[in-house]
């Protein structure tokens, strides 16, 4: 049973739906997370302040721009960051956005 | 006399306020005309499908977060991009932007 929805292709999606993304700071600060973890971060292991649920919209909005995996590990929601992916399509863009995040704010260490 | 504002050191602005500059497709296509173009362009050489008015707010949107520089020649009000003094802030993140409108639309030559 897949209780995730499908991912879609970084390439197919389109810049403007990747920037109102990553317009939003919460959503900044998720992808700097996942950036900075050592591995995969399950929903609930992040530093952030909002509610479980605005945290899960947040998440949404990722997967469906390309930007993070979500997949099950038991009962746990856990995600990945695309960075890799996301590098082919749109070479230095998230990489120059978690650099300026990573500057303005050290986190606190996520797991 | 000088009739146009100051413009702020891009080190002074926040990345929130860059992407919130960004996020908009009429001042993604002004930053991207810029690029392009081989010399800065006045006011109203630009390829844009909004009024003169709703343009003048995309510049001065522009102008704040630090992206472009305005100034004038006789009664011409010209832009240039400040893709140099940006670099110096936020490595990549403008390059990967234009790269990416330039793909998708090639736009009429402006001047």
């Amino acid at each position: 049973m897949n209780r995730i929805p499908a991912h879609p292709d970084p390439a197919e999606i389109a810049l403007q739906q990747v920037l109102e993304a990553l317009v939003d700071p919460v959503r900044r600060s998720i992808v700097t997370q996942l950036a900075q973890a050592a591995e995969d971060v399950k929903c609930g292991g992040f530093d952030l302040d909002v509610s479980a649920s605005t945290a899960t919209h947040h998440f949404k909005v990722l997967r469906e721009a390309g930007l993070i995996r979500q997949y099950y590990v038991g009962t746990s929601r856990m995600n990945s960051l695309r960075d890799e992916e996301f590098e082919q399509v749109h070479p230095g863009l998230l990489g120059a956005i978690v650099a300026a995040e990573s500057s303005r704010r050290p986190r606190k260490p996520v797991g």
